[in-house]
């Protein structure tokens, strides 16, 4: 379904040593940008360009419900993800305020919210709902294989649009009560780890809560008999709307050559099973932070990613893409607008 | 000579527990913003206002030459410290590209480069020099105690001058070809470390070059007798006029409550000297990052600061400060916007 080149093959040797040339006659001693360096490079690959751009930048988040919020393993009512996806469009969340600073169109995406808002007109709302929630996984599997593909195809729409509309850089961000239970499933299945490993605190539950998660997380496994399965499987029994959408839209943007800004633990699990679905998709990603949640570090580990941010966030929403953003712009600045040796007459090092 | 005034004794116990209360009752599981908290309540704190605010912020680039250059310690020629000014002056620099990005005025002030600069016009040259460079510290002493003490107060009357025209907020650089050699001496007379613990590989030496900076600094700090030395003292014996220059207006911006944003090593040095002579001097400042040369890990851990940032970066020039500005616009930002949960209507956590 999805076509993403690996970006190693399709940048040939000599572009990329191009790439590295530009970098290392800055003014500056080579190497001292640190991973501003690592960044300006990937951009400059994905867009396969020496003057890389970052165009109608923008963030998507993506909020649903899940029925495995019934298990009781949010410290939150279910009701708040409405009310939260109201509050985006209010302008009043965390990442309505750093997108505002930063220069970020935010779209606010109802992938299957436990709510009807076919009354809501508003220009950054987008209302394709799968469902009123997904299905408990502890009893069934969360969505039907018709809603995963529904789910996957609406993502990838979504981002088509934006790629039409100019957008060469997209971050992702979720809402949904509950969706660290759903999001750490995955990682159990898909890393073949157990339940307590990917289990975190999420909007702040105890000890007690977490140890709790990782049971529901362990039972889930077993009963959807996921030791082994495919990241296609493991979503549409665990995974949650607002999941499977953020994979398929991260495939097509890989696809069409968009920088992805992956946010924290929820998004990362997205991109961990894209990365299952297509190889080479994490060379279009950029880790924009390291959230509290605890398996995240492991979960970046697995993926051999190094986020630009470790500041203990942990409230997803895409705020951690959102505070990073300036630095992906730090990163493209200087690869374009700083002086060479030889432009600038300062003499290299003996 | 500087009254810096304690911020636990200055603010009332009510006016930090509001500050708190702000903060948790915004709408997001409580501390899920992590350290952009900690910095809004730095912010909140330093200016003693519910509505804390960043106004004209600006980025002050102190230069330098220093005698012990002619030791060998750097693999650049002294010639460069003169030719990256006129390159912060024309713009070319890393920290001109991230300055212009952020919304930053930039500040070249010259402390004592081994140029004559009287010609230059430039609206952001300060032509301030104290001499064309230090003395070589293995041969003499840096400065003379008249030089130290001109340096100290030259710092102060550039931040007044600053804080005259509005500006609380105040990121520092420096810019010297071996001046973290000298930086490495300071820090480790005033925190009584080895040579070895303190040398770094600078602009880029080898382990070999290592390890002679280490010797140059134990031999320095023998020469001089600065075990157990009052800061004043070992600034003056090896200090540079940048890093003097910056313990001046460093202090000075304390004591007019203007945010000190630090930048690395040499910065992070000149931090902490200012705060061996004024002990409330760290509740001033921010960290902006941790350098990649290897004393600043030790050096932050021994004024118990925590960075924002972590990239690699070992650039020097103010550019750490420059690129995590966003972050402490991000932290004001949602203290001031975000709604309260009362405001938005969403529930609480159970």
């Amino acid at each position: 379904m999805f076509v993403i080149n690996p970006l190693i093959e399709q940048c040939t040797c000599s572009f990329v040593n191009e790439v590295h040339k530009i970098i290392d006659l800055k003014t500056k001693p080579q190497g001292s940008l640190g991973m501003l360096e690592s960044v300006a490079q990937k951009v400059a690959k994905i867009q396969h360009s020496l003057s890389p751009s970052l165009k109608s930048p923008c963030v998507l988040i993506f909020a649903a419900d899940h029925g495995i919020a019934d298990e009781g393993v949010s410290l939150f009512p279910k009701a708040v993800t409405e009310q939260m996806v109201l509050n985006f469009l209010a302008g009043g969340a965390a990442i309505n305020c750093f997108s505002r600073q930063n220069g970020l169109d935010l779209n606010i995406i109802n992938a299957g919210v436990c709510s009807d808002f076919t009354a809501i007109e508003h220009p950054s709302f987008i209302n394709v709902p799968v469902a009123k929630g997904t299905n408990n996984f502890l009893k069934t599997e969360a969505m039907s294989e018709v809603q995963y593909r529904q789910a996957l195809e609406q993502g990838a729409e979504l981002v088509l649009n934006k790629y039409n509309a100019g957008c060469n850089v997209i971050g992702f961000g979720e809402m949904g009560i509950a969706n660290t239970t759903s999001a750490a499933a995955i990682m159990a299945a898909l890393l073949n780890l157990p339940g307590e490993t990917c289990a975190g605190r999420g909007t702040g539950v105890d000890k007690t809560g977490v140890a709790y998660k990782a049971k529901v997380i362990d039972q889930a496994i077993a009963l959807h008999n996921l030791k082994g399965a495919s990241a296609e499987q493991v979503l549409q029994k665990v995974g949650g709307f607002e999941i499977v959408m953020m994979v398929g839209a991260m495939l097509k943007a890989a696809e069409l050559s968009i920088l992805v800004l992956v946010d924290g633990f929820i998004c990362s699990v997205a991109a961990l099973a894209a990365s299952k679905i297509a190889p080479h998709f994490i060379d279009y990603t950029q880790f924009c932070h390291q959230s509290n949640e605890q398996a995240h570090q492991t979960l970046l580990a697995a993926m051999g990613a190094e986020p630009l941010l470790n500041l203990g966030l942990r409230l997803g929403e895409g705020s951690g893409v959102a505070v990073a953003y300036p630095l992906i712009v730090s990163a493209v600045t200087f690869f374009n607008e700083m002086a060479s040796f030889a432009d600038a007459g300062v003499s290299e090092s003996e």
